[in-house]
């Protein structure tokens, strides 16, 4: 399964900037760079010490390509365990083709994705699932994502899955044994101490799989549906929520960031945030389609957040807007009953302190907020973050994001779950050692102790080239 | 001039990648970068070596933000001449910015555009015009403009410049020395001797100063106007053009590039194409305002490419098209008589011997091709190619891209002929030892021995942040 041609790959972004890194890996990895390279003061690339940096330029015959400084990382210390090099080279996108060129051309082929990572996994730098972080762990963009990534690529969540293999495996070895001595029926294997650990592995499962709804929407943010008549001010809601935010990506120079207004991260969590048209109902057969989509909007959100229109244009609140805002509410309500809502009152700033007793007093959970003065912002913030059950997060547990390990935890569970039964059943030795072994077979899918050319397959080709 | 404070950036292209590199200098880079980073196997960063690699992690109290490589290069040995210290993280715009806020909050500045290189000019380790070349080569997107960016960074032009400088400095003194002894009439000096510096110094710079109009070119690349009515063939022959090279870009994965139809690199050399609406004449007026707009944009090309209409659709020439096209062509050459011209006729595959055979007898100049089959697109690079002085490039001289260093060496020459004019007409040795000196300081903007800060403010806010 190991390959061990040299393979190479551009790692940093692509596009131009002041640097680009260039990696190559493989046994050949060192002797293809010193063909390429003369360094500034003479040395000879082969004879260096592992992580050290060497000033120089990339040369193609005659033709100087760069002035670059390469790195050498040697066998095992490498990520890849394997030769490595990095060559830091200036930022054009030119220069970096015209290297990676002249790389294929002396021995090299093209990197596929993930396949550094690959090699690291298959050379016993990492287990399967640390593998798999690291691809999250280049994929996060916020807090959460980023801690959750972080434990998994120090191996906090295989290390608990691979301590109870272990644990499990003694049991099944010494079952198995049972089956040499079937004649005289004998118990090696202590039932209650297996009992204790099947509960224990049960417990342990459970969690973890309890964990992925946590995961997932930390992972994939938690959708928000806005409902709220155009020009209601949705857009200045969403400017305020993310204006800390972006104060700090913006400080940054060099870090710019597209505007998408729909996508925020509070408190290190990331909502997604669905625009609807609003559901006033009107006569106008265009508009009924829009509060039909409304709601099919609302669907796939997790939370409703209704921006009423209190305070129309002159600035007064009537009676007719209150009771206009009500009918709203028993609406969504009457349509959604289980989704957790949320009604905002924007420009409080405008309403006078009778007006705003009086709204209360109809609209109890109302929050009143002013999203130009930033009033109210924070509890805003509190309440969307108060759906996330972030406890697991806050405890530093482990947290399953990944679909393949969460169906390979479900199949466990059910494996495990069907060897209690055994044990309480009497079942035989031999039916019963069936069962373990799915079991174990399942835990080792996710650290990847069982593998297959094709699970590899899918899982590295998410990866990125040159990672 | 030389601040001592520590200055961070992202170094690498902004955006996701495998890794991102961020880059400290200053006196406490080591320091700084010490206070967040915990070696896997417990080294003090402090105390190692320069030009070493280091793995390990960077922490913000108990919080790990990313396992890390981190390089350090320690004082003059540096890019910058300060102590540097580049980290090489994940390539998660999360992380990356993670890491240079904490970076911030332990003592570091964000960077301006260009400090690290400004940086390195002020510490002597390049002059101002190896400073420029690096922004050249960071932006160089083709074979041309890279070899001059690379001949600059490694000195080829201010190396000329400072030799000249030296010679005409030793003339200086010996000059302004004869004031001091001005009742004596001595001369120092030698006469001849020093005309014929004038002389070579003229040759020099007048070489350099007509190697702009290539450099120009070279950098920005050769206006093409192609003249043809729509639906001639024009996205066609471009991409026939584009072909070979496109092919080579997309052989790397992970350097994908725009399709930008207007903007070709042919043989090394860039060309942008004008598209043009054609200049036949119609009684219609919005056409007849289309004809002046096609006359407008031929104005602003070097070279005009005429795409005749030759095989209209059924396939059959006549005589009526040719005539047609020929009155075309005298068109345009009536209103620019000195651009040069490219006739075109495409669809070759579709002619007849005895058409082609007419055709070429009525319009000598002709150049048949057949876009869709790849044959005589050859034949159309090496004529465009012909329009390029790329003498000079091909024999490796001196190539002046720079506006600045253009105005410098303008003004320097106009200076060197005042001398030589003052020496033929005695003026006496204190004028002359004025123009001498202003052709000294013209030198010396080049290369950076005479400065100031709103010139050095100019050039390296044309830099990106992290170079």
């Amino acid at each position: 399964m190991i390959s061990q041609d040299t393979i190479v790959a551009l790692a940093s972004p692509s596009g131009a900037g002041a640097i680009a890194v260039i990696r190559i890996s493989g046994n050949d990895a060192i002797t293809i760079a010193a063909s390429v390279f003369q360094s500034v003061s003479g040395k000879d690339l082969t004879k260096q010490k592992t992580h050290t940096l060497h000033l120089g330029h990339i040369v193609d015959g005659s033709k100087t390509i760069d002035q670059v400084l390469v790195s050498i990382f040697k066998g095992t210390q490498s990520y890849t365990g394997e030769n490595t090099i990095e060559i830091s080279c200036h930022g054009s996108t030119y220069i970096q083709q015209q290297i990676i060129q002249l790389l294929l051309r002396r021995g090299c082929r093209m990197a596929n994705a993930g396949e550094f990572t690959l090699r690291s996994f298959l050379n016993g730098k990492m287990d399967l699932s640390q593998a798999e972080a690291v691809a999250d762990l280049i994929s996060s963009d916020n807090e959460a994502s980023h801690q959750i990534a972080m434990q998994q690529m120090r191996g906090g969540f295989s290390n608990e899955i691979a301590k109870l293999r272990e644990e499990l495996l003694n049991f099944a070895s010494l079952i198995e044994l049972e089956l040499d001595f079937a004649e005289e029926d004998v118990e090696f294997a202590d039932r209650t101490q297996f009992n204790d650990l099947l509960n224990r592995i049960e417990f342990v499962l459970k969690r973890l799989i309890d964990s992925f709804a946590v995961g997932n929407v930390i992972k994939n943010g938690i959708p928000v549906a806005i409902v709220g008549e155009p020009n209601v001010g949705k857009s200045t809601l969403l400017n305020a929520l993310l204006n800390e935010e972006r104060a700090i990506v913006s400080e940054i120079a060099g870090t710019t960031r597209d505007t998408i207004e729909d996508e925020l991260v509070i408190g290190g969590i990331g909502f997604r945030f669905i625009d609807t048209a609003g559901i006033r109902e009107t006569k106008d057969v265009v508009e009924s389609i829009g509060i039909r989509k409304t709601f099919e909007k609302i669907e796939q959100a997790q939370v409703i957040l209704y921006l009423s229109p209190l305070t129309p244009k002159g600035g007064t609140l009537t009676d007719e807007n209150i009771a206009q805002v009500k009918i709203d509410i028993e609406r969504i309500l009457n349509q959604f009953p289980l989704k957790p809502l949320v009604v905002i009152g924007n420009k409080r700033d405008l309403l006078s302190d009778e007006e705003i007793l009086n709204l209360k007093s109809k609209i109890p959970n109302i929050l009143l907020i002013s999203a130009k003065n930033n009033e109210g912002v924070d509890d805003l913030k509190n309440q969307l973050l108060s759906f996330v059950n972030t406890g697991a997060l806050r405890n530093n547990e482990t947290i399953v994001t990944n679909t393949r390990h969460y169906d390979s935890l479900l199949k466990a569970l059910d494996e495990i779950q069907k060897v209690k039964y055994g044990l309480q059943t009497n079942l035989s030795s031999d039916l019963m050692a069936l069962d373990i072994r799915e079991a174990l077979y399942q835990f080792g899918t996710i650290t990847g102790q069982v593998t297959n050319d094709e699970l590899l397959g899918n899982i590295f080709a998410n990866f990125c080239i040159g990672k």
